[in-house]
Formats: structure tokens, sequence, C-alpha cells
């Protein structure tokens, strides 16, 4: 089972290479690890690692890194995707732009999100029509973000099979167990929306349907749960609304608050954006991964924020390859899963994967509580994606436009500007 | 033909009594005027210049005030809803209440136009409960605003047919036909959306579709086109949107500048509120209505901001009397006519109407690039008319939560109890 | 204003002329006559009648025969189409070939029906190609049968506008009329369905529905009503339905009956099929138009069928020239009108008709004691198109396997074969 | 777990009693045995041979005949609904019946499948609205036929949750794996449409789609393959249709034959209908189950026809219990899985079943080549439900003229006479 990872020098690789050592299904493994020239030494330092920790798990792998890409792609089964257009360096500029216009700046949500979603759809279609002709029957796992948007663009535009992957509903899956004092295993959550714009809509503890009474004995709050908003009344939020949002919503529900944190955070007294604070964790990460005695993943990584994206990317894989049923979150098309989207649009919400393939369950109309937003995302989502595929700068700024964060042409006009001004490079033409 | 006018007391009412009086399809007229008894005395000044400007056309007509508001109703065969709960008096704390929030105060849209609805569904909804005893097959021409939210809470909650009009479309139709050189009769547009939330799609000249054309020539121009957003760059906007939007959709697309605009109005030292403004120019002009010499409705009527008022509610109710077909834009039962909103909900989109009544022109789907913001404020008015008609203050939180201009978890909740503060005697309870 | 007519050679050609004859909106008159050379003597011989009609009622208009298809199409506003793909005789054979298998013989419905499409798309298709070079904004009114299937044709696989008319539903119209006492004007009748597969949902008499009251009198009865199956019992059969079937209906409601009436019929001591029966009347009738005095459309011509043809195709065409909007039964795009038939399928309901074109009125959902019928025969109708235009047997088989007429699928795959031994060049080859 | 059988005396018992014992996810079973009192005699011969089948596998259980229904029902986990509305003696009527108008004669398909539904909907309905009483959670596990109408009653004017099963999809999945020489549990395959209508669209082995190839070498014969209609050529249409149809199509596709193939069974010299060969089958069963010596389920039970009933039965409600995911076909509500079928009607398709209910797989649009006769056959099953469950005559003529296998308005009306004439005490009252 030959496995490639396209953006290998990302400090969430061990993380995977975790995941996939000692699996019987993968018996026996290939990792080829690609990286761009920039991420060449990381990928590197990475991939001796891996090869420290199969040695020392006793594994039998092929791990290497591999500088062409169609060659790294030839013949592989999965397609890790996760890389980031323009490192880090552009994800603090997602968060610092649109600051600058009292927007949320984050990587995945609002003028952020759709800059880096403009940065990165043209390569992540590049990746697809070279595995169109080098792997065509292999699966694109993506957890490159935005990546709903990302594996929308992936859908539409190849005929590559691609699912989008994130740990978030695997963290609020989690967060429930905990709260329950129950097995991960004897819960199951049914969720819905689209990715980092998501919702519990009921969890069930050995099948009995318990979300109201969790929220009625109000469980759900920010001092307890990780995984939902970090603000004050967020329990209150919770009762209205008859469902539990991702972490993803405070900046829909509490914008004004997350934007001044995020402006206290980039003041020049503060400790920089979340994308400059990764910044430094990751040399420090990258400093242990090079340590000849370290030979499994080391604890500071659960700080880089990707708890459980080994758990949720070996998971999927180990269903697709013949494991066992399972059913879960994931981006894929909707196909009429949920009534109210349109038909062929990437949504997040439960579906069955298995040796077949990937099928959403049916989930019907949305809760109305929510329905409005997620369709105007959507909307904004889908733009965004022909957008970048037809090179359409009026889209542009209609995607903006049909932002509920964005607030107002003139800002959309002028995010668009500041796209091209900053990385016209990865974006192409706009016409 | 008898028809009832509820909220006779407001200025507008001679422009409808005008557009009455001397359509032989109306012949032999009889008109009851119903006020609440805070209004009773300017309805009997109505009713009495009324009386003057028949017998100056010289046409028969039975015009009469009529306090039982089930008497009124008996036997009348078009029922036009124009009243204002809480009076003008109201409309400026819809105005004003927002503000404190840095909220756009606005008689329709967003905060304003939920307190509004809140206020009026119930009597609303008492009004159509009455009229399915009294006239059950009467039509209600429904004026009274919010107009789209009130017409669908009284088509999903009563027998009653109803159709919700606006004097906006009529306008953008009268300013494509001016832009063009053109007489009315020549222009067609075909419009879509919501109440004050609508746009045009196309332009058709004597059958040929322009409106491409006329952007290309950047014809729309916030100086020439009285119903557009007035707002400088106002003419880019529409080239990127490729559609004209109401006046209305201003408070989206430019937020933040509509915002100052209002801040600076309702300022101490500024000309006040659109309410206030228009508390002054009634007084004026009940001052007027009551002069015997009077006998037509006067100039300064136009101010008020009512042009075309008569001649939409004219030409709607001539068509359903049998004087021959019209297509134009209402608010009415969607259908599945615009595909991706609620099939049981009220849109504003073309419609015929004729002597059979009124149905819907298949549209199809709304353009991508407004698609997401009209579903979205589509779900705030439904979740408005369910808050008041279940008497919800879940889904009242709900339906703000929902509202793209309202902006947050905490501007929700906030604002119900500002409504319940105010408005309790109007809203009935909440639970 | 020129308009070509297709198949000049029809002997219904008159009607269409005395219908446009001496209307103000299409005057300069030119019409161009077109048939192919087996159909120039006689469009030759209906256009010296048409030159003598015109002379008679003292009209201007250029007429002529133009054997040159392009030419004839050259700047045309109007193209009726009404050519019959194998002339008469292959009617005939429409009609016999079925009863081999005990089938319905018809020419528009079942297996007949199917003959005659996959005849008549190529030709229909070429058609509009040329239009699409030759008079791209021109309208294609086609009357060629199976008119809905080959309107569906032109509307998937051409640019060209293109509505399929028939003078069924006016038939059905003016006998409500004429139930009703009333003129044809104050009679409104509300129809869905398909082409020849259409229902009668509800009538209104001056505004008034009156359906209810009209099936509980029956007042429809064999008897009375010329536009409704002609078979005993069946005012009990429009008792169930609720509705008033086309009287082709007749066919799938009773079967058996028309299939024992057609044997007889088509017995060497019976009168012919039906399609024998009009080759006879069509030479009575060319025989009439060619005498020098025949200066008006015979009444003869009344037998053919065509009753009220020239007003259907008149009025359409006036109120696409700009006459004045009108709403009537014709066949065009669904676009979500009937609610549970594909949205780009072409269906026969109620639209309005103006200068700015067509647009079908919102429908909703079918009623449910037809839904299943209709939607069934749908699917054999797009079956058939797709079959004709990708030249795909299996599909041609499966469209059979779709109609609920054909009974199996040993019939299905014989009616393919007789298809191609009968009509191979027409057809064009199936893959 | 305490389960309940209704229709106990059926001679399939002995099949789900033998799936249940033994299954440690059932343990401590106690089972129910419940029947009119013209089966009490047969049920408890059954629960005579299942007490001595328990002995001898050494399996601890409860099994008991309660004639009281709602003590049967108290407390239950799991319903067994296969009771017969009028034994085997109603079965053979429903068969002869139809075959005096010249139509297909069966238990569950045309005009027999409508008896059998009009005599069984009332009774369901009684015991969905017991359990409501005495086991709100349980499931009702549907095997009474016709099973799809059966579960739509009962899921549309019932809260009980219900799914309906048969065997005929596992019957089909275990051809399948025969003709690929592997075990069942290395297919799967995808089926969609609804009861005994159904169709298997893709096949895969290991996770490969061979559907295609499997067609192509013609590997679907009447010879070899049980589940496929019996009827020379049937590859061929394998082949038009791209897809596998259920056994009972060949009712649709080869109805000629078939009812011929059923005349001559019913003749005087014939071997008697299927329910008449039934009735003695039935006979010969329960004089083995009364034989002390049989402590198992005996081999003729096969005969019988319900191979894989207990398989069906006993993997279901494992899944329901929590034993893991399973992927099966079931009758369940749509909720916009076959995205042209109703919402909320019943279908059969693959869902999702585990401890937390039931979901369907979101299959989207019917494959065109069935689409039609598919929705055609659910108007006719939706009809049936409503005209039972409202008591509506007109509906239960509606529902016959809705079916492709009833031929018209005079059978339909004769069909419902003799529904009256033979089942009125189990219809009840049409109005």
């Amino acid at each position: 089972m030959k496995l490639t990872v396209v953006g290998a020098g990302s400090s969430y690789t061990p993380e995977i290479i975790d995941g996939l050592l000692g699996q019987a299904c993968f018996d026996p493994l290939e990792v080829a690890l690609y990286d761009l020239p920039e991420g060449a030494q990381r990928a590197q330092i990475i991939c001796d690692m891996a090869l420290r920790m199969a040695k020392k798990r006793g594994v039998q792998a092929r791990i290497y890194v591999e500088q062409q890409l169609d060659r790294a792609l030839e013949g592989s089964r999965f397609v890790v995707s996760q890389f980031r257009a323009g490192l880090l360096q552009a994800r603090v500029k997602d968060e610092r732009i649109p600051l600058k216009y009292s927007l949320i700046g984050q990587e995945t949500t609002g003028a952020g999100g759709f800059f880096n979603a403009m940065r990165t759809i043209p390569a992540a279609l590049d990746l697809a029509h070279r595995m169109e002709q080098r792997c065509p029957d292999a699966w694109m796992i993506n957890f490159t973000n935005p990546s709903g948007i990302v594996t929308e663009a992936v859908c539409r535009y190849s005929k590559i099979r691609c699912v989008g992957l994130c740990n978030v509903p695997y963290n609020m899956h989690v967060d429930a167990a905990r709260l329950l004092g129950a097995d991960v295993s004897r819960v199951y959550c049914q969720m819905v929306g689209l990715n980092h714009l998501s919702f519990i809509t009921q969890i069930y503890l050995d099948g009995e349907p318990v979300l109201k009474r969790m929220i009625r004995r109000k469980m759900f709050t920010a001092q307890v749960v990780k995984n939902i908003p970090k603000v004050a009344g967020v329990e209150n939020l919770i009762e209205r609304l008859g469902m539990v949002p991702s972490p993803y919503l405070q900046y829909y529900y509490f914008e004004k608050e997350m934007l001044e944190k995020e402006q206290a955070e980039a003041a020049p007294d503060g400790p920089g954006t979340r994308g400059e604070q990764i910044l430094r964790t990751q040399d420090q990460l990258f400093a242990i991964y090079q340590r000849p005695d370290v030979c499994e993943k080391p604890k500071e990584l659960e700080m880089r924020g990707g708890a459980y994206y080994s758990t949720v990317a070996t998971t999927l894989m180990k269903a697709l390859t013949g494991a066992g049923p399972v059913t879960t979150p994931v981006n894929y098309k909707n196909m009429g899963a949920i009534s109210d989207l349109p038909f062929d649009s990437v949504v997040e919400t439960n579906c069955l994967v298995d040796i077949n393939g990937i099928q959403p369950l049916s989930f019907g109309p949305l809760p109305q509580v929510v329905r409005g937003l997620v369709q105007h995302v959507k909307a904004y989502e889908t733009l965004t994606v022909e957008a970048s595929a037809e090179h359409s700068r009026a889209k542009a700024v209609a995607a903006l436009l049909e932002h509920p964060l964005v607030h107002g042409y003139c800002n959309a006009e002028h995010l668009v500007e500041e796209l091209m001004h900053y990385y016209a490079p990865y974006v192409g033409e706009l016409r």
C-alpha cells in the first residue's frame, strides 16, 4: 500500500506516520514524502524521524522523500494533501490583512479563509490533475485548508475521488463522550453543515438520543467543553439553537468579541496572531524532530492543535481499505443528503465509509435556525471555487459579497485588491 | 364594490382614494375607513377630504368612517391593510433602539424591521381571522410593513388570500424606463427576491433584453437613478452583480456607510431619524387635508415617500377585478417559482395577476451572487413569523441570529429584551 | 414580419394563412412556404390559393414558395414547423405496425408516437441548427407531432427558442365555455401535464372556480363534450379524477376499448385507420384548393381535425409580437413550474406569453391521481429524445420499456426492429 | 430482550426463531407468540417446536403463546409483523380474482397486491397504535406483505418506528456473490427502488465496481441466477437496463408471458395458483412441526420461499441492538435518499443500520430507464395507503388507475367492487 504525503514538511506529518505504522491493513507500507523545495529540508527531517519511529516499533516500512511530484504520486492508493500555499508566512498575512479592515482574521473563516482558498485551489487542482495521470483510482485525503472549499474544487473540476477531513468534528465527539463519562465508541454524534460551520444536531449514547437532556442540564459550558465557542453565555446560545455549534461558529455568533481578542493578540504588545505563535512552535518542533533520540511523536505536537488528526485520517483510510464500515462526518459531495443545499456542492455531514467508498447519509432539511447562515456561507464557498477555477474577478468580489463576515461591497473590492497585491503568483490572473 | 381600508388614518390614504375614484371597474364604489380610536380623528379628516375629492370629480361613491372593524369588513371585496402597530412613535423607536447597539435602525430591515414585524403580526392575524368570518373571499392587499413578513404570516396562518405590495419595484421600473427614454409600458423588468431585498435580473425594452448593455454603459448611477443605493461606486457594484439591487440593499452592501449616516441624523444636532422627519411631515399633511378647499391629493404627499403607491394598488385591484392581466412583482406564495427558496414561503417576484387570482411566474434558481444572502434573510423572516405565531422566545432569538445585520448572539438576546420591554402589549407573551 | 412555414404542403396550411392575413401586428406580411420536393407541388397549390385569399381580403402580403430551406429561413421571425417525416404514408404505418402486436396504433401516443418521434427528431434538429445560422432570434412554433417530444428535442439540443403548440387544449377550453354557456373570454382553464397527456385541474368562470360544481352536475359527458374520451362512463372517471382529461387519455384509461375500435377500423372490411381516412380527405382538399374560384379556407378543412389550429398559432404569435399578454397552455421548458417533473424537461402547462417571451406559471406538484402516469410518460419522452440525439439503440428500447402502453420487453425489442426496418433513412444509425 | 411475533401461526416462524436462538446480543431471550384465534392452534404447535429447538441447542429462552395482543406487546423491543389478513385463503383470492380480468394475479404486485394492501393496512395500523401504548420505543419489523406499502402506512399514520423487510434483496446479493465465486461478505450490491420493484445498480467485489463486466459477460441468465425474471432473453433485458431487476419485475417486463403462465397454473388441469400450492405445503410443514422428534427447522421450509428470511431479520435486529453497523437494503422513509421520489414516502434502498437506528444512504436520482416506472408504482402505493387510511373509494379507484398493470378505468372500478364484495370486513367502509 503506497501513500503519498503532499506537503510533507508540515509539522503535522509525524501524526499521520504515527497512525499508519503497525496497521495490519496498510501492510506492507510505503510512504512517499513530497514537498516543494522550500519544504524539502523539513521533509527530510521528518523522513528521518519517521524511519526511527518505524524501527523502534519494529515495523517494516518504505518511507522516503521524493522531490518529483509525479513520481511521488505514481501508483499511490492514498494521497494525503496537507500543504499550505505560501507556508505559515502566508497564514500570518491571512490573519493580519483582514484586521486592517476591522474584519475577523482567520485562516479558514472570513476574508482570511478566502485568501487561503484563492491561493490554494490552483495548486490543489494541479495535484488532482496529476493524480488523474499517475494514480487515477487513488483517494485524495484532503486536510489542506479551507478543507471544504478545496474539496469542492477538486470534486467539481477533476475526476479524482476526494474527501475533506478535519479534526474538529472528532474533537467534538470526544468532548461529548467525556461529558457523558462514556467511551467514544458508545457515543454517536449526528453532525451537519459545512467545514468549520457544522453543528451537532443529536447525540446518541448506546443508541439513546440524549442531546436535549445534556442541554437542559447545561453540560456544554465554555469552561468544560473544549470544542465550543469560548465565550461567556455560550451555554445559553446552545439552548437557543438546540444544537452544539463547532468552535468556529464563534466567529459568526461572537464576531465582535472575537475581533477584539484578535486585535489584542495582534497588537504590538500582544503575543502575535495564531499563525505567528505557531511559527514559533514549529521551530521548536523541528528542533525536537531532528534529535536522533526522538523516535516517537513528541508531546509538544499536541499544542499545535492537531489532536486526533492522525486518528481521523487513519480511521478513514482503514475503512476505505476494507477494515469495516465507519460512520463519520467528512466533507463530501452532498448528493441530496442535506436537502436545502445544492446537490453537487460539498458539505460536512455524516457519511458511511467502507471499502466501496463514501456515501452521505440522508439528513433532510437543515434546522431552520442555522439554515440561512449555512446556505449563505455555502454560496460564498461555491463562488470562491468558481472565481478561482474561472479566473473571474467579478466572481471573487461576488464571493466576498456573499460572506456574512465581510460586511459590504467596499471591503470586498479592497480585499480582492489585497489578494492580488500579495498573492498574485499563487492565484493566477483574474479577469 | 366594497373596499375597506384598515389604518385609514394614515397620511397615505388619499393616495389610494385618488386611485380608486373614477375607475369604471370599481363602480359603484364603497369605501369603509377603519382605524383604532387613536387614529379615528385622522380617519375622519381623510374621509371628509375624500368626499370632497369625489364630489369634485363628479364620482358617486360611498365613503365613510366605520369604527367597528367587523362591520367595516362585512362583505368587502378588498381589504387594504396599511396600519402601523404603535403609530409613527413606534417607528421612531424601531430606528433608535438598534442604533444603541451600533446596528442599522430601519423600519423594515434588520433589528428595527424585526421589532415592527413582531408588533404587527398579531394584529395582522387578528385582521385575517376576522376576514375569514366577514368576507372570506376578499383579498387582503397588504401594505403594512414589513410587507413580505406580514404577508407570509397571513398566508401561513389564515385562509385569507393575501398579497403584499410595495412601491419600490414599481419605482425601479419607472427609473429603468426613464433611463431608456421609453414609456413604462414598453419596459418590462424581471425582478426576484424578497420584499426590500429584490433585484432586477433583466430589463426588456419592446421585448429586447437590454440590461447588460445598460450596465456596460454605466447607466445606473446614484446621481441619476433614484431607486438604487445612494452610495458612490454603486455602478461598480451593479456591474459585479450583473443585476440592479433594490435601494434597500444599501443596508447590506453599504452597512457601515449607512450606519454612519443614520447616526449623524439621529445625533442631537441632526435632523432626526426618518420617522421623526415623517412625524413632522405628517402634521403638515393633515393640516392641509383639513382645509375645506383641498379636494385633490396635495403635492406635499409625494415627499412622504409613497410615490406610485396608488398606481400599484389600483393596478392590482383592477387586474383582480377583471380589467385584464398584468405581470408585476408582488409578495406572494413562492410555489416553486424560485427553486431554491422554500415552496411555502412568501417571495417578491413577478406574478401574473388577473381575474382568476395570482400566479407566480417560474423563475428557477436565484442568481448565485445573491442566493446566499436572500436565503439567509428568508430564514430570518420565516423564523420571525413562527416566533410570533408560536409565541416562542427561542425562535425570536433564533430569528435575529439568522439576520446578517444583527451581528451576533449578544445583540440578539438584548434586542429581544428591548422588544419585550417596549412592545410587550403588541407582541403578546413569549415563552 | 417574415414567417416561414416548414412543411407547407400540409393541407393545414390554409388555416394558418387565414389567421395571419389582416392582423395589423403582422403587417407587412411575408410568408415563405417551404417543403421537400415531394411536397413542392402541394405547396405551390397552397401558395396560389393563399394569394387568392389575400387578394380577396384586400391584404398586401408577400407569399411565395421557396425550395431552398436556408433561404426560406433567412431573416425569419417565426418558423412554423408542421412537417411530417415520411408524409401521411408513414402515419399509416405508425398506426398499423403496433396493431400487429395488439398495441394501440396512434400517431402521437404509444408505439406509433415513438416511431413518429424517432423519424422526426433528426429533421427537427436539422431545422433548428439551420435556424441558429439564418434566424437565431426567431421562434420555432412547433406543430410537428409528437409536439411535446419534438419541442423537448429542440429545447435541449439547440439554442433556438421553441414552443410546442396543439389545438387540443384550446378545444377543451372551448368545450368548457360551451358547457357554461359563456363566451370563451370569460372562461379560464388551468391545465397541466404533457402534450396529449394533459388535464384541466380547474375552470374559472369570471374568476370563480367552478370545476367541482360542473363535475357534480355531470356536465362532462361523452355525448356533449367533444374533447374528452369518447367512452361510456367517462363522467364517472372524471368524478374519480376530479379533473377533466384530454381526449388522448382514452388510450390510457380505456386502452382495451380503443384497441378494439382501432382493430375494427383497420380490418379489411373497416373504413381504414385514421391516417388512411385522412389520406382520402387530403386528396379532396387539394382538389378544392386547386379550384381558381376558391379564395377562402374551405369548410371541409375542419373535418381534418385542425379546428382552432389557426386561432392557437395566431394568438401566440400576436402575443409574442406585442399585442398584449395571454395566458395559455403551451409546450415549454418546465423550469420548476410542475415541481415533480424534471426542471429541464418540456411540459404542457399554462404559460404567460407576451412580447418578452414565454414564462411558465408555477403550478406546484401534480395531482397525485395522475402524477405517476405523467412521470412515467415523461421518462419515456426524454429517453426517446436522447435515443434519437445520441443514436442509442439501448435508449430506444429503454424508452419503450418506460411507456405504459408498450407492455413489455419483447414488444420493445420488436418495435425497435420494426423502426429500423421501415424508417432507417429517417432515424439514422442506432448503435 | 423481549420480541413479539404477530402472526406467529405462520409456517415461517421457525425461521425467525432459528435466527434468534443463541445470539449473544438477544440474551436473555423472550419471545411472545401472538396470533388471532384462527391461528392460535398453529402458533401453539410452533411454540412447542421452538421450545424443543431451544432445548436442543441448550439455549435459555422464554417462548410462549400470548393470545392477548396488548399483553404480547407490553415492553417489547422488537415486534415482528408477519401476519396475513384473511390467511392463505385470501391470498388465493388475491391471485384468482385478477385472472378473471386477464390481469396478473399475485399477492404483492398489481390488483392482487392492492387487495392484500387494503385488507392489511387497517390491521397494521391497529397494531401500530397498540404499540404506541404498550411499547412506544419498539421497532416494528414488518414482513407483512405488501411490505413497502404496509411500512409506508405505519410510518405515515403512527409514531412507531417501522422498517419493512423482504428476503428478495438478500437473495439477489447471494446470487451475485455466487456468480462471482466470492463469499457474500466480499460483495456489496447497490440497490434502489421499491419493495418488489428494485434494481441492483452496482455490484462491488472487494470494493471494485464489477457490474458492467458481469453484464458484458452475460453472467445473469435465467438458468443460472435464481432471483431474476425467469424468462428467455432476460440477459438482453439486463444489458439494455444496465441493471439487474428484482424477479418481481417479470410482471412488468414480461407481463403477457407471466399472465399466460398463471392462467395455465390456475386452469382446472393445472397445479393451482401459488397460494394453492403453498396451502398444501403448509399442511405438510405443520405435520412435521408437530412431530416431537423435530427440534430443528426442517429442510422442507425452504421450499416455502423464505430462504434467508431469518438471516435478514436477525442481521437487522442485531445491528439495531448494537452488534455493529450494517448496510443493507430495507424499506424505510426516503428522506431525500432517492431524489425523484417524494421525501416522505417509503422506498427500498440501501440504509445504514446500527444501534442509533436506520438512515438511508443518499442515492440521487433514479436511473432514467426505470425512473418513470418506479414513480408510477410509488404513486399507486401512496394512493393505496391514503385510500385505506382515509376510507376513500375515489382514492381506491385512483390508486388502481395509477397502477401500470391494471389497464384502465373499467378494471379499476370492477376491482374495487370485488374488493368490497369479498373483503369488506377487513377493509372497513369506503366512502
